[in-house]
């Protein structure tokens, strides 16, 4: 082979081997995505790195991530010691200095991500293999190392299991506070915050659980006022951020909150960065705070969400991340222009919660006093056998709930009295355009069968 | 297309479904292990039924399993729904049909290979997406749910970091149980436990925290009779089995321990099949106490280790996973003769511990006399450089190290008092014959200049 | 899992069985290309239906399609017999319903491709693993059997070597037809085609051979009225179609040449398909024709072309194509405006050549005058080194270079005497519009370069 | 990161690169096989250096390689230049430095496997996308640039239509010598070959094209001798060796014909390597012979088959493909012994072939006198039924068959009179010992059921 035809390859090469360098120093999202193959020349030449692919090893301890299965070995980049140790998830391990390298570098990734979200102020996070709800039981067992008699957890109520279950299963009791009803709008309740913690002793309380990503008409939790009252009272404030690092109204607030007092705040890695479901990061404005967590995940860890989110955020780029958030709020804008217009002309109306950015909720006045509760939920299941997924249809039923031991009326309203039954629909990041025009037409032959045979009846 | 090939070609087709049928209705590892075509035309036949791969779908929920990179995509089949739902990581998803016919049968597979490693009593488990100390958390936050005011763990001290953390990070207390030296080996104190539950009063317990696979000396605790005296107190047993399932010794002793009190038996699915680190087992013998455990876990999870177990459990087959098991005590045996060999060349012994199938320890004793501490652990790095990874040595060295705020003595070696230093070997499931020779012979080399060395200097 | 969630999976799996069962119906590509996961999903299961991948089965032959490395195998979709039979490369093979399907199938998706392209009237076509220029050799081979006595090719001069080559290779003796220069424009010289084809004895020709895609300023050739000649002396037209298919221009001089006579037509898949090199079709207007040809390779083949061009047909779908189609088109005028815009800059022009609908050239005049041959040439080295691959420097020179024996004067400009050096580029299918930008540019500061650096010295 | 995991990690990458160094330096098959990471990263750097895969590459020429879809790029490591040039299918190209190399390496590597087989003066070869009747037809046209007056043919009979059709594609005849039958072998009249030459004159005849592998009872021709009759007339000798290099038998003859004169010798790489169908190997003793084939493939080609191969030996290594070799022959003699033990059951023979080392044959001359013919051929379709693909079953018929223009009779058979039918059965590389043990159980099913249904009926 000639040597100038050659040269320009390495030279090819030598650009590559750049791109990595520079990763390796700047630990920030590259501002041009990269293409698969530059991913996946890196994962391999990490991988060349861990002991279970050295040629020559031989292995006589407990666990030398042996792989029995090829397809299985593949599917992880022939990656196999997982992340952390014994002692901590974000440690590094002596075998495998190329998962720990991948490993450290998405939490890096996954901090620029996280102020490039808009929370700027940020200081340390890192993704763990679990999803939100069990994240948060973490969180409150690290804080309750340090509050070892609290037992309370204030919690704005926000009407998903997950929610409370993260709350019972760390031993510890959710004490409710219902939201305000402003407008169309479901919002926090904050002098009932301040009221409940006098009335059970701030060194009682565990934390106070705010939510911002929910589905409308309940709203973001006021994280800055609630903060207030936190640092007033010495409470920790953890917020169950879960989808919302993709909407700047939910981050503003987190953003804000760390003025007053935010400890935690915790977010899916599926729900906000399009990987399967799996992992979540967990984050906040101490970084002493954070490593504590860290040190209370007992053992190694499943490295397959950290690598989903590494192998994403370099896809994606700083240019990719921001297109994708603005094209979403785009899409929530569309949305709601097109679901306002087919509320008008059911006489609906899109409910006004302007400080939802990301849920919005369309009112099934009418058919609540057409129709009995039964009736009203078909509109949900109708548009799923139309291939629409995701809305949700909240009918106004009375009924009690009881979850984890309490007893909740309305469960999944987010309140005991809300007045009219809606259907929720929310414009999360990687929608596409065209999938509002079909859900607004699927949705349109929907109501129209709905509306008019109970008309007819 | 003649008829009579298309037709030759669709008896195949038949075959394979029949095999896909029978494994539905089975749900059981085949008895020949699958080759890996088959697995990945089950797998995407699955992904066809997950509502993110329907085309047509217009989805306007919070989650909709959307993938950003082709890579992600790819290497989890096109399945991005995780497992479990936000009240429980057993529960079916309904956009998800595919994923939850994998993870429910990943947990009948799992079950199955439970009963073929020997204990045949068990009743039922499921798969997490946690590694072996997050899952022991997870358990006894869930028997506090029964017993909310228990508040100490009795654990017969084994000496790895995550046991610790698992019972500090549910917020409880470790009552350490020295272990007897009996012979060379290190063994359960049955008495110490039942006199320390005297003492503390059954009901302030929370369960007893034992442990079979472990580093020789130590031995697997006697299961049976500490599960004796659990019945007798009511007080649970939850064992600590992590790689215990790949030797009959140890499965052996979960069943027999489920005839006295047995209530939760945790392993990884990384050490015991071949996978990469992230999964664990949680299993049992009472159907109501592993729904608990399941519902205990708030919201959905990676179902990334349950898709790597399904992959290897259909791939080894009853028969690949049974030879297997074969090798390694085959293996085992090999191991100890080969090692008992080497050992006695330097005037050294291979410590008799017989009740420990897995693990086993050379002393060191001479090197003790001959040099201080770091020269002894010396042996250890030297190995790792020759390329032999997972030996342990353990020196004599008087040290306590503080752990969760528990001060323990000789940290690493399962007793305040070991007579001698030693070095641990494993004969692990999965390894190759040649690599206990490549081991033996690095070994030799190793100690060949080390105690030339000493007595020359 | 309940039956409802079942049921929509395998509503789900029924769709996707209905686009497969279409797909094997109407043999034409889809309208809306299919996703990556149904594409693998029909490959696997045709996969199946090859014997060696029959479960139990055992082979005694001497070729049995076992294939020796995971990678390999892995990489063909598991098929392993190739395409063909001893006898004729569209022959079915018993051992390989699923690869015989996949091959006949490709046949029918490219004819379709061949259509949509602006071929009408085309009968029949096959895919071969082989490049167009051994291709040519197949067809001239095939007319041979007919024409044993012929042996001359008369051939409108195309500077290519392949082309050359595939004429002595099979045999023949290339009758060279200069190209007339027609405004800037080297255009086919019909007369002088008639006049040797007189001087020569029709009987001894087998065939003129034209060419459509070709370098500007050299012109496709003009088939209808070459057509109308190889009518009235009853010799066989065949065209070198190499990239032709992406112009219309060159579709339609294939369609209408079939109107007085074009026997058969050769054109690349990856030019043409975006595919890896390797693959050519064959195609013309009389079946039995294609037939014969088919009948003419020896032996099995590769299924390796075929199964690139199946996937990416079925990927793009009828939309897809033409949409690729219409950019290209929409890329040549953009070209074409931006080079005229350059070239005034410098002194130099565009030159005129709109027959040619693919390629154009900028006229390096001035250069001429400025510097020596060498000099012109390293326009395009300089481009090369900045990453602008695929232009061409034709320098005037005088050269004569013997190729095949024949003695060719300035080999590379399709003509003796054109009056100036240029450089040429093309607009290609797939090219994005950015690249365009990015040529402009770069081309730019390499003559401003050379431009500037002549004029000062 | 600590620097000591990193230095562990960097020495195994620094291992890896020294692998791949001594891969470029020595040209020659690794001793050990390679695992699929090492194999896939070598693959991927190579990759890098190609010109469709620079960042910020600009493309305007006719063929760029760029690949609509992605799975098509990553089922081809992202090459996509193919192999070759215009001029020469060896040639290296400038865009694609990655493709060249492989491509290069590849033939060296075949070379050296050639070698290992037994055919130690092999001088030079490479590997060509086609199958071995239309190399043999590539040979033949080159042969003909120097013999341009020859037409024929000679061919010492084997029943192969590609055979003959690689003849009659190359526009010459084939001359029939029959075989003759030397106890129960068929032999090549060596005599009539000389005579044959002497009757049509040598300068007539392009070659002697003589065949190795073939199915018993016909045994590979006697090279050397006809060698020997080639040097002395000035007539090349052209070996159909399609799939000897699996035996030493083959390859020794290929050797020894070097000795007197054999000019050029065709395997197919599929049959011998265990790859899909669709490359062969030119190989030869005088390198410009080989450089002249080579410029004789007029154009680029698909690079899929060296990738393939190349893949294949770096992870069989020598060790492995000697095994290979080992296991087949012992398979040989296992199957034979067994064939015989069941012909003498049924009152047949297995005939004594010993010069074919692959095939062998069993005859069913009592079958011939209890049945017609289209009952002996039953028995074929029976074990295919019975998933045993391979056999062939030869009945005496005396059928008279046209082909390429020629009249055979007994066409299969590779003669016009052999005694009895017979079937065949081969033992080839890749095979498993228990394959023949499923074979033998289940002719011995289909024989019983024939033998004894004739005797009753």
């Amino acid at each position: 082979i000639p040597c100038s035809y050659v040269k320009q390859g390495q030279n090819a090469k030598l650009a590559h081997q750049n791109k990595i360098r520079l990763l390796l120093e700047k630990k920030k999202i590259p501002d041009d995505g990269w293409d698969d193959m530059s991913i996946e020349l890196l994962l391999q030449e990490l991988a060349v790195m861990d002991s279970n692919n050295f040629s020559g090893n031989c292995g006589v301890g407990e666990r030398e991530a042996r792989v029995f299965s090829n397809l299985v070995s593949q599917r992880h980049y022939r990656f196999g010691h997982g992340i952390g140790r014994s002692g901590e998830i974000t440690a590094v391990q002596p075998k495998a200095a190329g998962s720990s390298i991948m490993a450290t570098l998405t939490n890096k990734l996954a901090l620029h991500a996280i102020k490039l979200a808009g929370i700027t102020l940020v200081k340390k996070c890192f993704v763990v293999p679990m999803a939100t709800g069990m994240c948060l039981t973490l969180c409150m067992l690290t804080l309750k190392q340090k509050r070892p008699t609290a037992r309370f957890v204030i919690w704005p109520r926000i009407d998903q299991k997950s929610c409370l279950k993260s709350i019972s299963t760390a031993g510890l009791e959710a004490v409710v506070i219902e939201n305000k009803i402003e407008g169309d709008e479901l919002r926090t309740d904050v002098e009932a915050i301040e009221d409940k913690i006098a009335e059970l002793g701030a060194e009682n309380i565990l934390c106070v659980l705010t939510t911002t990503s929910c589905f409308a008409p309940r709203t973001p939790d006021r994280l800055e006022e609630v903060g207030a009252i936190c640092k007033e009272k010495d409470v920790p404030q953890l917020v169950n951020n879960a989808y919302g690092l993709q909407c700047s109204k939910c981050t503003h607030l987190v953003q804000q909150g760390s003025k007053t007092r935010l400890d935690l705040f915790v977010q899916s890695t599926d729900k906000n960065f399009l990987v399967p479901v799996g992992g979540s990061i967990i984050a906040g404005f101490d970084e002493s705070l954070i490593d504590n967590v860290s040190k209370c995940y007992p053992g190694r860890a499943s490295g397959s969400p950290s690598m989903d989110l590494f192998i994403t955020l370099l896809s994606m780029g700083v240019k990719g991340y921001k297109e994708l958030l603005q094209q979403r709020k785009a899409n929530y804008q569309y949305m709601a222009e097109k679901l306002a217009e087919t509320a008008a002309m059911f006489g609906e109306k899109l409910l006004d919660t302007k400080h939802n950015g990301i849920s919005m909720a369309l009112s099934l006045s009418k058919l609540d006093m057409m129709s009995d509760v039964s009736q009203v939920t078909e509109v949900g299941s109708k548009l799923f056998t139309r291939l629409v997924s995701g809305t949700r249809v909240v009918a106004k039923s009375g009924k009690v709930t009881e979850i984890c031991g309490l007893k909740m009326k309305n469960f999944g309203s987010h309140s005991n009295s809300y007045p009219s039954s809606y259907l929720t629909a929310a414009a999360s990041i990687g929608m596409r355009k065209d999938e509002v025009d079909l859900f607004i037409n699927r949705l349109d032959k929907v109501l129209t069968n709905v509306y008019t045979e109970k008309n007819q009846s």
